[in-house]
């Protein structure tokens, strides 16, 4: 048994994908649930997601060595704040945020000495959501990325890394500035060009005959398009500065493409084209 | 048998599936296959693909009722050129080209009256070419959009849109300028997007780290990127005017997210990004 007590806060997919992973690893004691949809704690517990399930927190956390914050990125700071009062000596609190920097840092400097908190981001996810969706072999093979700061005991971070390892995930460490500037590139960014992208489609007249010919290329963008806009609204809100310069780089290469294109340059057109197809074929 | 005689000339993805499902359809007396390669005709043959091949179109168009062009977008032009001399009276051809405006029109201005040419443009495909990939049931339920114009005649028309129903499309008759537009915003501009997006990745310093955390959003669009840049680049001139505007409007949508996302404006953010989702929802 390597933890007596885990309590994870938010039984989402990735909270449910957790608690189930971790219930299969047979090395935890309790796996505590917390939500506040009585539905979703119903179905956790008929389906053995959990051992015990609770739609507050202060009950769930007693004991608990780590408390896992598994809401959305929006809801993170405010969850800490309201289990602050009732998490007990040396608990190790840590987050599962796809934005780092200002999370990690706003709640470093509201937590109490007694506390230890940890930043975290698993890079695994579907574009389906809800407990229903959630399945242990989600973070298996996968990267979950953990930024400890100067201020960070590495005893809480060595706990959060072995709870990890336990649900299959190669553990990878970044500090948080770090973490914010490739995901607003390789996860925000392409979610902002997808939603754009969609955006002047049903922004003509005739959208609904655009929309019936998706298959010609625009599918993926709209699988895309379709996760949730208030989790993606709340990620570019914590990553805004990012975001804005993953942008600018961004126009920065569509602008080169629109000027070689007006000015017929092909030959150096292909050469961007190909070397983009290079990408693909030596890393995708 | 509903045609003595047709010839596919380019037996890559899309003209190897045509004859494969050609031949499927008994429906047909010779498919003849042209190819400038010559292993590509060996293969053709060898897992009867054709009945008949040839690295030069002369004798393979001899008593063709319909010739249909299968090459490259940038290549349909000059092959039409080169068949015409040999080309019988009353002969259809017909192209599958992804831009059908100048296409058709400049083909329309060197077509001898002894010959008709009928605009034509499937909806299928893959990321993968040649014809090692082809595959008799690409086209089972996708559109095949024929582009006549004035000038067309009915009766050609007519026997493009029957050779093709022997593949299983559902014939779907534009303009050759409403298609371009079309396919300008919901083809062209998607992967000038995917172009655009990684070569912003690949620009950067540790584009091999940022590649390595594909996965989280950038691999479809790592995907689209992989097609053939030769091909995209030919189409791109091909529909230069309508892939300029459709960039346009892509931009507009664009500087739309930037300017809430730099004055912090979540709400009209959230409502932005919600009907895009409700985009896929309806329409996907």
């Amino acid at each position: 048994m390597q933890f007596e007590k885990i309590t994870i806060i938010g039984l989402g997919l990735i909270g449910g994908s957790l608690a189930r992973a971790l219930k299969e690893s047979g090395q935890i004691g309790t796996v505590s649930g917390v939500d506040t949809d009585r539905d979703t704690i119903d179905y956790a517990l008929r389906n053995k997601i959990i051992d015990e399930g609770f739609t507050e927190s202060g009950e769930a956390i007693q004991g608990a060595e780590i408390i896992v914050i598994a809401t959305h990125v929006g809801a993170i700071k405010e969850t800490t704040e309201e289990i602050i009062p009732d998490a007990a000596e040396g608990s190790v609190i840590t987050d599962v945020g796809s934005v780092k920097g200002k999370i990690v840092s706003e709640i470093e400097s509201i937590l109490p000495p007694r506390l230890s908190f940890v930043g975290g981001h698993p890079i695994a996810g579907t574009e389906n959501s809800g407990v229903g969706a959630s399945d242990p072999a989600l973070f298996r093979g996968k990267r979950f990325i953990i930024t400890p700061t100067e201020n960070t005991d590495p005893a809480a971070r060595d706990k959060v890394e072995s709870l990890w390892k336990l649900t299959g995930s190669q553990i990878f460490e970044l500090d948080a500035e770090s973490h914010d500037r490739i995901f607003g590139l390789v996860s925000h960014l392409p979610h902002v060009v997808a939603y754009s992208l969609i955006d002047a489609i049903i922004s003509e007249d005739d959208s609904d005959t655009l929309l019936s010919f998706a298959g010609s290329g625009l599918r993926d963008y709209t699988r895309v398009a379709a996760s949730s806009p208030a989790m993606w609204t709340d990620i570019f809100k914590a990553n805004k500065d990012e975001v804005l310069r993953a942008i600018g780089k961004y126009k920065a290469s569509l602008d080169k493409i629109e000027y070689l294109l007006e000015r017929e340059e092909w030959e150096p057109l292909l050469d961007l084209l190909s070397k983009s197809t290079e990408a693909k074929r030596n890393k995708g």
